[in-house]
């Protein structure tokens, strides 16, 4: 098996630390070649501190070689590339066919079918006048189309950023008593969300959004979902009186303390439209086929529910509508954006977080249909998208937009090409705000409520939830968590515990990482758990030990504690059975990938306690980086030669012929 | 070398993913027995969800299996054993000799001389009156002799803790004019810190101060010795009005605007005795077998310079002094605990603050001396006794108290043998108390400073701040951090920077952990990093990927595009080459030592992306915790058998064996 390790040696990186130092060449009593069949553990190849730092920074911030395509191009192409970079549509549109837009025409009408009554459903969410929500489906879809890179993102208004904008903007300011001061917070606050996604992807900081982790977005979606519901109450309920609070207690009190209020006509109408836009969602999604029963339902509804409104509008007189709504395009807001006064804090902090709440929506709904057609999606230049489509949109009456997942599937089903869907849908919202408006003045608000109710319902993931805790208990209880913090506590709050917890996971395997006792499968080199694979048997005289998480301040104390712990309980099983002691214990280092300045004085100290009790102490593949800094620090002097070994197998093999030597 | 492994296979453990359930049996068409030589992927024992908790606590709480000393015992050796782990002088005492008692008469009188100006002077940076300072080097000693198990640790008032609590306390209550409520606060928190030590203790959650990383305390006390020694140029230049604000900004202002209450007398006498004792620490700096010079210079400065005063008291009008020190044992001071009123916040926070760095400081000070004579210090242990030491000592009239690291490392050297010098030192304490205290009438406080600016120096260990540089910059940085925020923001917030910096880096290296690429060392079944091994080999049509780190949320996607970006180099590099094209990626698992649902998701995903590619993904090695979340989460379905193997050897000489049979 080594018969040409010899071979070996002699090609092997020059590295320092074995060529003993004169100053301590006295203590340098180990052989300076290594015997047949071992091989020599070699420091990573030297690099300067800059280096370093240069390799780790491209690796933080430029993970994916972004410049990749230019390498080697002549100066057109690094041009044409870079355009087409920063404008996927240059890419596509050369190749795009009068094919493609009959499938891109009947998915754009589709999703504008769903889009005009969700936009101005969310707006209502948001606290917004409804032709807001027409608003922004309108300009930031044509600005996707242009810089984003996702065939089948529907862009537009979503429930969840709608809710978080209105919460934390009606907290500190009422929509009903400063109606125009609402509105420039909400545009100011867009405008910080897109300045916010933006930054991100040109920062290339977009490995921030990944803390927040799927079992987070569970619970906290989930949490969400249902205080939306609840708050729809108000509508479905008929309840002119309602609290501008979130959490379920207020709301739910607030529900059941206006039941005067309740009007048993609005409940009626409300309900059965409800269940008729449940039971198409139910058909649909059994059959994704029947996508278009879902799609269009809720325009079917509306136009329904408005038709019975104005046919009974003498009956009905306890139901509330849309009311009049403005004609025309979107008007330019810039001048709305506010920058100095006391909101500022606020709408920052309500950009950022409705920045990154769509921003992940986004994202996952980007990756998850470029995943399916096995295409990829570059989250930074996402981000960079998103980010100026809400810039734009604050500037032109939009509020938070981004990629809705509802609207996004209905897309793909339909059988979405490319951007072009979303031109089309664009298109569509122009025709209406032109020309429709009017016909939405008798719509009744519980038509809004039965849409956003059957839209965040789809947002609640049992399964998901089910999954976590069959597989993940802390995962599962991270999104309990954001789930019941979201509920009861606030939304922000929500998020930021389960973040919390999620960091606090990844600290609690850092801190009492798992040690495990290797033993050898007999007749292989191959070294296992001995708890898991039976076969595995224990090799007398030594005590070998894998150590399962990098070595860092925050777990060398538990780690050396927990070996001493090993090691005085195999001594007692070799004293109780009467078999020969132990001599030698063998870290495994393969997975130990980090070490920092407490962990390397563990290593050492625990060598010189091992050494008072004539135990040896020995390494075995410890990474390049872990080597580096051993050596480095000077701890690989307490080792030298004879302490070190690429394998377990090759530690084992030479360490017992050198006893045998002795003997 | 795989004769055998027909045998390993029968013996192996009964497994239920490689049992194709009936549901799926259709996808299930790979072999059901492994070829020969290539071994099964085992899971781990299968454990309850209660059984798994179990061992997670237990590994949490109590990894040092601290019951295994009452295994199969008698009832009277269990009651022995109970009451010597909770009083281990139980343990030493009966062994305890005439030859050991001279040894600790010396070394605790040493230390008494030390503990007597060092308390009086401490007590003054706390703000609190000198006496308090003795008190505290009197009770505590007593209490940690019968609790402690350190035997050379030597317990009274320390420097930072002092620091810190006269910081925190004067922010809110000005010493000089509520002197009583001042007073009551100082006491209230050490008890908060004594009840917060203990608990840490008895719940077991020590690590918590694992979290204070060497390199955030290196910074931390240089910073803090800094800031302690410009303190000290009140007393050393004879100031009377001085900021009680402790960042280096204002101090140093405070120093320079009363520049008119210099004192020439205080400052040549002072800066004087400021070079004896420097001068002394010097010497048995270099030589430790002198160490009674610098334990012996405070207390001789203290009776030189009292001399001096009494002498020329006509003259000296401008030092000041100590003045009259009431005589006798500690008052009780147990109805001075406040736990009612608007300072209840404050001394909570005062306490966890100073409890914890006492705390650190006096575990690792004991932990140091333990490891040099080779003896083991129970961390959860010596919290108990720290904290119920500070709890008795805040019904005793003293403050904060915890093991000194100078006069540690002094009664150590003086050849400490058991806790017995502690009581010497006390009973050298009551002596004082009751009899000498009019001596101390006369002490000019510029001694007192003297002697704190010569202890504080001692913190500043720029030898191991330019080690961490050498070693972990990220280390360095967290340093510098603790060290600045401490300067120029405040000691608490500078602190909470430091923990914040480790605990980033953490999770810096698990956002963007490494992977490697693996080459096989000729003529063995070692895969190696190709970087760091020349001699590495490439196979061909593999690419061999090794993931060193643990699979988690805010990785997944990181690594996803890694190892599609390292797959497309290979494809470029293979396709520029003209050699024959990649076929199958392995990514070697054995460092990944944890997984959460959105690795798994990650995993599924890129196994599902590289079968449109026809590349075929396989693992290696998985540990055993991904294993079962691999089999729980299905993930293994999609793998099956062809995807799993032990080691990168066995996959690769199978995967090829297999295609050379197909060809």
């Amino acid at each position: 098996m080594f018969e040409n390790s010899k071979k070996v040696e002699s090609s092997s990186n020059p590295s320092e630390y074995d060529e003993p130092n004169p100053s301590e060449a006295g203590s340098a009593n180990a052989p300076l070649t290594r015997p047949p069949g071992v091989h020599r553990v070699c420091l990573p190849p030297r690099q300067t501190s800059v280096q370093k730092l240069r390799r780790r920074l491209l690796e933080i911030f430029f993970p994916d070689d972004p410049l990749h395509r230019f390498k080697d191009q002549t100066w057109f192409r690094r041009l044409v590339t870079g355009l087409q970079c920063s404008f996927p549509i240059l890419k596509w549109a050369p190749h795009y066919s009068f094919k493609l837009l009959k499938c891109d025409v009947v998915s754009g009408v589709t999703i504008a079918s769903l889009a005009i009554p969700q936009g101005i459903s969310y707006a209502k969410l948001a606290n917004l006048p409804p032709i807001i929500g027409l608003y922004s489906s309108f300009v930031p879809p044509l600005i996707y189309s242009l810089l984003g890179s996702s065939h089948h993102l529907a862009v537009g208004p979503v429930s969840i950023a709608s809710l978080v904008m209105g919460t934390m903007l009606s907290e500190a300011v009422s929509y009903t008593e400063e109606h125009a001061l609402y509105l420039k917070l909400a545009f100011t606050s867009t405008f910080f969300a897109g300045l916010f996604q933006a930054s991100l992807g040109f920062l290339r900081l977009g490995f921030i959004i990944d803390f927040l982790s799927k079992a987070t977005l569970v619970g906290f979606m989930a949490g969400a979902a249902i205080i939306v519901s609840l708050q729809q109450l108000k509508g479905l309920l008929g309840i002119v009186h309602f609290t501008s609070k979130m959490q379920i207690i207020p709301v739910l009190s607030s529900v059941f303390n206006h039941r005067n209020e309740w009007s048993w006509q609005t409940i009626v109408i409300g309900v059965s439209f409800l269940v008729l836009l449940l039971t198409t969602r139910h058909i649909s999604s059994r059959r994704p086929r029947l996508f278009w029963i879902s799609a269009a339902a809720p325009l079917t509804s509306v136009i329904l529910s408005t038709i019975l409104v104005v046919c009974l509008k003498s009956k009905l007189h306890d139901i509330q509508t849309i009311g009049q709504l403005p004609k025309g395009l979107n008007p330019p807001s810039a001048h709305m954006l506010l920058f100095t006064g006391g909101h500022l804090a606020l709408t920052i902090k309500t950009g950022f977080t409705t920045g990154v709440l769509s921003l992940t929506e986004g994202i996952a709904v980007g990756r998850t249909f470029a995943a399916l057609k096995n295409y990829q999606v570059n989250g930074n230049k996402e981000m960079v998208a998103i980010g100026l489509m809400n810039i734009a949109g604050s500037c032109s009456s939009c509020y938070v937009t981004t990629g809705s997942f509802s609207r996004s599937a209905v897309n793909y089903n339909a059988g979405a090409q490319s951007g072009v869907s979303n031109i089309i849908m664009a298109g569509a919202v122009l025709i209406t705000l032109l020309f429709l408006m009017p016909l939405f003045h008798y719509t009744p608000n519980l038509i809004l409520a039965a849409i956003i109710i059957t839209a965040a319902v789809g947002l609640i993931d049992y399964e998901a939830a089910y999954k976590l805790w069959k597989v993940d208990k802390l995962d599962f209880v991270a999104c309990l968590c954001s789930f019941f913090g979201v509920l009861f506590i606030s939304v922000a709050l929500g998020l930021a515990i389960a973040v919390g917890i999620s960091v606090f996971k990844i600290l609690l395997n850092v801190t009492r990482p798992n040690t495990v006792w290797l033993g050898n499968i007999p007749g292989t080199q191959i070294y296992q758990n001995r708890n898991r694979y039976t076969q595995a048997v224990r090799v007398p005289s030594f005590l070998i030990l894998g150590i399962e998480a990098p070595i860092y301040f925050a777990n060398s104390t538990y780690l050396q504690e927990r070996i001493l712990r090993w090691i005085r309980e195999e001594e007692q099983w070799l004293a109780s059975n009467d078999i020969c002691e132990l001599r030698c214990v063998i870290l495994d280092m393969t997975a130990v990938t980090a070490i920092d300045t407490s962990g390397l004085d563990m290593i050492s100290e625990l060598r010189k306690m091992l050494d008072k009790r004539s135990l040896k102490l020995v390494l075995a593949n410890p990474v390049g980086s872990v080597m580096e800094k051993l050596h480095k620090s000077n701890v690989l002097e307490l080792f030298h030669f004879e302490g070190l070994y690429l394998t377990v197998g090759e530690a084992v093999s030479d360490i017992s012929s050198s006893w045998k030597d002795q003997a």
